[in-house]
C-alpha cells in the first residue's frame, strides 16, 4: 500500500516548488516510493477533517496505514528511516544529519519566513519597510554561518542526506538572498540538478498547472 | 564515559530555566544519564573553538566521544534513541512523538521567538509598539491550534515522551500569553512537577547563582 500525502489543491506559488508537499515528495523520490496524493482546497484546511490529521491546519500531511504524521521535517525522517537512501549508516553520522534537518527548520527556517511575513503580510503596514533591513540581517547572519559551515563541500556531512534535502528546502525559499554566497547558490543549483529532484518538482507542477488560477493570499 | 553539554557561563535569564541546555539536561535526567557541563562564556560563542561544535555559535552542544550534534532537538532525538523512557516502542507511536519534537520547534516557537524579539529588540524601535499586536495573534492562533489538539489529555500522545518535553520548553518561553489557555497553563505545571524537571532546574539555576549578575543581552 502506497503512502498518501496532502497538497495544496491551488498553491499559492503557482508550482515554483515553495509549498511544503515539494519536501515530502522530493525524499519518497530520492528512496523510490510510489505515493499517492491527495489535494486539500484552501477553504478546507482549518476543517475538522483536515485538523484531525493537521491540527494546526497545513499542509502537508502523511498517511499510511493507520499512521498519520504531519510536520516536513518528522515526515521526512520517518521516510528516511523506513527506506534506504537518505541516512548514513553509522549511528553517529544518522544523528548529524539529523541535526542538520532540525537546523533547518528550527535555526534556518524561522528568519527566512519572517523575511516572507515582512515581504507579503507587513508591506502594507506603515513600518513595514522599516523593520526589513533588521529582518534581513538576521537572515544574513545565519546564511552567512551556514555557509561557512558549508564551505567548499558537496553536501553538508559526507553523502546526500535527509539534512541536505530539509537544508536545501528552506534555501529556496529566499533564493534572492543567496546571491553573497556563490557556494549556497552552488549548493542548492546541485541540488535541483539530482533526477528526484526534478520528478518531485515536475509532479507538483503539474498540480498548479492543472488548478489554474494561484491561491492568492496577500 | 559522561556525555558533555556546553551552557552558558552567566545565562541572560538568571537561571529561570529559559537558555536551552535546560531542555538537554532535562531529557538526560528523564533517562537517568549522568552529564557533565561545560561553561562557555558569551565572548566565546562566536571564536572558532566553539563555532566547530556549534557552527551558528550558540549553546547548547551535545559531544560524547567523537560524536558532536547541536540543534536542541536533534540532541533530545539522540538522547531518547539511545535510551529508554522518552519515547513509545510502537514505530507509529514513536513517528508521531517525533512529529510533536518538529512542531514545537518549527511550528510553535518560531512565533514564540518572534514574540522574544519584539520584546528584547524591537522595544526602542518607533515601530516596535505598532508590530506587536500581530506577533501576538500570530502566536495565538498556534497556541489555540495547540491547545484544541491537548484538550484534556495529560500528555500530547500517550505517556510523557521527547515530544511532551520540547513542547513544554517552547510553552514556558511565552508563559504570560498562556493564560486563555488553561489546559496548557495546568500541561506546564505537570511537566515541572516532574522530578526529572525539577534536577535540571534546580541544576541550571545553581550555575546561574554562582556566575552573578546575569549576561545584559539587550
Amino acid at each position: 500500500m502506497k503512502p498518501t500525502i496532502t497538497a495544496f489543491a491551488n498553491s499559492p506559488d503557482g508550482g515554483q516548488g515553495l509549498a511544503r508537499d515539494m519536501r515530502v515528495r522530493w525524499a519518497l523520490e530520492e528512496v523510490g516510493q510510489e505515493y499517492e496524493v491527495r489535494l486539500v482546497p484552501w477553504e478546507d484546511f482549518k476543517k475538522p477533517a483536515h485538523r484531525s490529521k493537521q491540527p494546526f491546519g497545513q499542509i502537508p500531511t502523511f498517511e499510511h496505514g493507520n499512521l498519520v504524521l504531519f510536520e516536513t521535517g518528522a515526515i521526512v525522517l520517518h521516510i528516511a528511516q523506513t527506506h534506504q537512501g537518505l541516512l548514513p549508516e553509522s549511528p553517529d553520522a544518522r544523528a548529524r544529519a539529523i541535526t542538520w534537518m532540525f537546523a533547518a527548520v528550527s535555526t534556518l527556517e524561522p528568519p527566512a519566513t519572517d523575511l516572507e511575513v515582512n515581504e507579503y503580510f507587513e508591506q502594507n503596514e506603515p513600518w513595514g519597510a522599516a523593520r526589513r533591513p533588521a529582518v534581513q540581517k538576521r537572515l544574513w547572519t545565519r546564511l552567512g554561518d551556514f555557509a561557512a559551515a558549508l564551505g567548499q563541500k558537496e553536501w553538508i556531512d559526507g553523502p546526500f542526506s535527509a539534512g541536505d534535502l530539509m537544508l536545501v528546502e528552506v534555501l529556496v525559499r529566499v533564493e534572492a538572498e543567496l546571491k553573497p554566497f556563490p557556494n549556497l547558490v552552488a549548493y542548492v543549483d546541485r541540488a535541483r540538478d539530482r533526477p528526484a529532484f526534478k520528478r518531485a518538482f515536475a509532479a507538483q507542477k503539474a498540480v498548479a498547472d492543472a488548478a489554474g488560477e494561484p491561491l492568492k493570499i496577500r
